[in-house]
């Protein structure tokens, strides 16, 4: 397929890598950042651009891959004679495309990406939607080319997914920070719970989490958690998340 | 070393398990329920104990490995006449095994165990306590024997480690349980988020977590968030927890 990719952050990055790879032409990148569009577009060969008057009006498809705020403005500048237009998003509604192509979709990839580490697409779940049946089956075909794990969600599963992700990624990885501030508070390196962080990640591969919580809330081990309260008193919102979260792990282990 | 395990939980047996790999003798597992006691035992060849009063009174050391709670009382029923006596707790000061033995100290290692599955526990960070310096060479000794990273802490300094432990672990842990759930109400597996936990805890091994922080908070997108409260407007729980986890990660990003 020929591709117009709009967007040069992590997701557009990533994506529009792994849809090369896949034997797809990536024929020009768009970003408000005509810097970031040349990056981009060198390591795909394609052509930047950074008006959207220049998008070409012929693509198979044209994934817009910008922050949410800005994919209804973005779909809805698109002058285009045929193609698919999709967004990346796992919140916002296909609808927000409405009007920029007869057939839309969204293609919502289910992974935390940074721009300097690589990642094995092929493990990522990637959920579809199309505004018809068409439209779905190509967009499932393409996607196939880069997952192992593709699949049609609508748009209330694929919010379901993507707040899941938050709590099992973003708010997670606050809690990594937050551990993190603890030890160098009282002298030590972050790299005693990095062991720690793999080992509960990897549990989980084998084992569903409910099933193999641990720590002082789940034995209900008050001693502990009066401990814990004692020590984080100087932290008064620190505090109230670690009793917040200790009462549903409680809860949950009863 | 000859050595008597108190406690037959998952800390007890991995650990048990390391010391006997690494050369030393498991003399008695002790526990309070006999039959756990049989079952660790039979897989140390050592000899299992229920009461108190059957422990050998003449072991180079003495590794109490029960819940916080029990852990004094069970000190202050040993009858020794040598060796050093320790505990396993990231919470409990040494001060609990007072009058127990002339020597005491503290064997904490920085991990999160299951029944049954098998950890390295080379990588495992331990924190060593002793009672005076020759305890804490002979324990640090040991506990070079099973990991590659030991090292001394006080207990302020292990009550850090623990509670960094349990927002690292135990609650990232709760965080998986909740996206699973929110997954299942929507007819999703819990397997979609599996990928996505793994390089979570990768993204850090490498990266300091505050520099890889994703996610609509930390872009300050206030549309997702808004479409992720709507979301979670029936359960007040989750949603205050939402907001208040975002708040954090937005201040921190600015």
């Amino acid at each position: 397929m020929n591709i117009v990719m709009l967007g040069s952050g992590n997701v557009a990055t990533h994506l529009s890598q792994a849809l090369k790879q896949a034997g797809n032409t990536l024929v020009q990148v768009w970003s408000r950042k005509q810097a970031h569009a040349e990056e981009l577009a060198s390591a795909l060969n394609a052509s930047a651009v950074s008006s959207v008057n220049e998008i070409s009006p012929d693509a198979d498809l044209y994934i817009i891959s910008v922050v949410d705020d800005a994919i209804a403005d973005t779909a809805s500048k698109l002058r285009i004679r045929r193609g698919i237009v999709v967004h990346t998003s796992g919140t916002t509604g296909i609808d927000a495309l409405k009007g920029s192509s007869v057939k839309t979709g969204v293609f919502y990839p289910l992974q935390t990406f940074s721009k300097h580490k690589a990642v094995d697409f092929i493990k990522i779940p990637l959920a579809v939607q199309g505004s018809d049946k068409d439209t779905i089956e190509i967009l499932l075909k393409l996607a196939s080319q880069i997952s192992r794990n593709v699949f049609h969600a609508d748009d209330n599963q694929r919010r379901a997914m993507h707040i899941a992700a938050v709590f099992a990624c973003n708010f997670t990885n606050h809690f990594y920070t937050i551990a993190k501030d603890i030890l160098e508070q009282h002298q030590l390196n972050f790299d005693l719970v990095r062991p720690l962080i793999v080992e509960t990640a990897a549990k989980v591969q084998g084992f569903s989490p409910d099933t193999v919580q641990t720590g002082p809330a789940s034995r209900g081990d008050e001693e502990t958690m009066r401990l814990h309260r004692e020590f984080l008193k100087e932290n008064p919102e620190l505090l109230e998340l670690y009793n917040r979260i200790s009462r549903r792990i409680l809860e949950k282990s009863k």
